[in-house]
């Protein structure tokens, strides 16, 4: 909990709610008839809301991007570090809407929430959502704020690629496009640990085909696992030696298979903590959404194809020890983007953090981050 | 099943065992009041046995390294590559020892065999032993087999640790080491992921701390998903890339979390296929032989100091695409027999197929390995 909140915070924020009665028709050819979308705002809309940034989540996170709900909260929301006034997403000068993504577990209809239509937990039989689907959903709900058009859609990881899939889908509705810490797909590695998670889940004897809810149980060590081994693959072997090194917990090794080593401390505390806050149903979705979002498939595998209809102007942001989206990886973005003559910036950020550095504070990172959104702003202050 | 079997095999062998009545005192303080060794030898040893050579195994290898034990087996031993007439280790010329460590599931002494002091199943009460436990227990397999000095010991992986000790613990024993595809000590990240497949079988409801012997059962869904990890990081993202890309099992995606993606199939196939061949326990057991692994910690973390005592010459081998141990790895090995004045050759191999290229007949490493085991070869002649 902040003793008081800290001045570069947007403090204290409340989530809002919006039902949408028109039917939604998803890429795996079933119809969601109605549904939610949980969302933030941070800052003040313009007259013509032409300054609306798009905040797009990844994998674990949820609408909760910045400030707090409650002076209770132990921590502000995920994107903190590039949330707030004065920071690169500057919310003196932008309105910032950051939404739920449909089958997460925080909010949205998903599949810890009650379907209408049988009154039950949708559980298992939420339907698994795309990359494309959240991005259509979304624009339902930018048709619902008034927004015509986003300055910005901005996202790292999976919200990076909800963030390029916004830029093919709807490229009047957003002036620029930043993907940070992204992939143009999945690599065989990327689905490999997907599917090892999704395994733990599903083996999980808890589990019961995803109807746990409904037994009034949690698969806990297959969401653990899951978490765990998500853990290792967000930090790179740099930061964990950096953290934790080889240290032990106690003076000397136990011979056993208890805790010996501070990192084995730190993936269980993870695992346990994450079972208690999120739902294992959302990250068997989740993942899937990863490992399906594929725009050049479509295409003949050229993504420069798939690229074609972008009229935004890109930022792409990626860090060196990243080694679950490499900066080769968001290279390919940015190749296929100069064939396509598009006008794009690209920053490759010196940080042994991995991918999770796309949450942090990072000097170069927030310099690269905040000159490029600086820009956005001085074209709506010449527009206006 | 070979129709005939390959002119460079070493062809029909049989594993041996020895039975060992003097105790054993273990790193961790408890005795082994009297165990068993497998192994197979391959070669005729000369006058004075100076021929002979140590192959260790990795973490789920055993002592059939090289052959096949019957007509009726499907694939040769585990490193068929690199032992047998003409090749690296070549069978011509050197009498070739491969023994499977103590808590293998393999034939020697382990979870998997009778405790003769309760009559019972081992099972978790087997010691956790370490790199240096096994050492000295082969060392007294040389004894036995009568070999005072080997001309190499030789190991790839958790093998090459062994090497590494032995030139540390018995630098009389040994002419020369070859450590390949080595770490001096495994990194956070290593050890991050040891602990994930930890976790995945002791959760797995089956494992019984440990029991599921005696309770007739088997831990199949940990063991299984701590097998399909392992995989993730034997081989490359290139490898996987180059294997399996993104390359669906049917004409399209299924909407759902059943198999979409080769490497998926791969994975399952790989991981419920060694739930058949391996022991949980033992997975427990050479997973923390692993993380214990650290001769540089009784020396203030100076390897250079903790190898000091070695008087074999080495050559150490790393793979470019090897991301579980990398060349960097080997790169400190090499550093500190250097900077201790040693010989040492390096060879860092072009490959891609990652941490299992040591396993491969990859052309360069050949090269490297005969070329130098040639050298050993003709020291021995030059003795004779």
């Amino acid at each position: 909990m902040p003793e008081s909140l800290p001045a570069d915070s947007v403090g204290l924020v409340q989530p809002q709610s919006l039902h949408f009665d028109q039917p939604l028709e998803l890429d795996c050819g079933r119809v969601l008839p109605e549904y939610e979308l949980v969302y933030e705002t941070y800052g003040t809309p313009n007259a013509d809301r032409s300054n609306a940034i798009l905040v797009c989540h990844a994998l674990s996170g949820d609408h909760h991007a910045a400030g707090y709900n409650s002076m209770e909260d132990r921590k502000p929301g995920w994107w903190e570090a590039c949330i707030g006034p004065g920071k690169p997403l500057d919310t003196n000068r932008f309105f910032i809407v950051s939404v739920n993504n449909l089958g997460s577990c925080k909010g949205s209809s998903g599949p810890n929430t009650i379907n209408p239509e049988t009154g039950r937990y949708w559980g298992p039989d939420f339907p698994i959502v795309t990359v494309r689907d959240w991005v259509h959903s979304h624009a339902r709900l930018a048709d619902e704020l008034g927004i015509e058009q986003w300055a910005a859609v901005v996202g790292g990881s999976l919200g990076g690629m909800q963030v390029m899939q916004w830029a093919i889908d709807y490229p009047d509705r957003l002036r620029h496009a930043v993907i940070i810490a992204g992939a143009p797909r999945l690599s065989a590695q990327n689905i490999a640990f997907n599917e090892v998670a999704r395994q733990a889940i599903m083996s999980d004897p808890e589990f019961h085909d995803g109807y746990y809810l409904q037994k009034g149980t949690l698969p806990r060590r297959g969401l653990m696992l899951a978490r765990m081994l998500g853990h290792i693959t967000y930090l790179s072997d740099e930061a964990m030696r950096a953290k934790f090194g080889r240290e032990l917990r106690t003076d000397q090794i136990n011979f056993g298979y208890d805790v010996d080593f501070q990192v084995e401390s730190y993936l269980r505390y993870q695992g346990q903590s994450f079972v208690d806050r999120f739902d294992a149903n959302t990250y068997l979705l989740m993942t899937r959404a990863l490992d399906y979002f594929d725009p050049a498939a479509e295409h003949d595998d050229d993504l420069t194809a798939a690229l074609a209809p972008v009229t935004a102007r890109s930022l792409v942001v990626s860090f060196t020890s990243d080694w679950r989206f490499s900066p080769e990886r968001s290279r390919e973005i940015v190749k296929a983007l100069l064939d396509g003559n598009k006008s794009v910036a690209y920053a490759e950020v010196q940080a042994h953090q991995g991918h999770d550095a796309f949450l942090m504070p990072i000097a170069q990172y927030m310099a690269v981050f905040r000159a490029y959104m600086d820009e956005v702003a001085a074209e709506l202050e010449e527009g206006a």
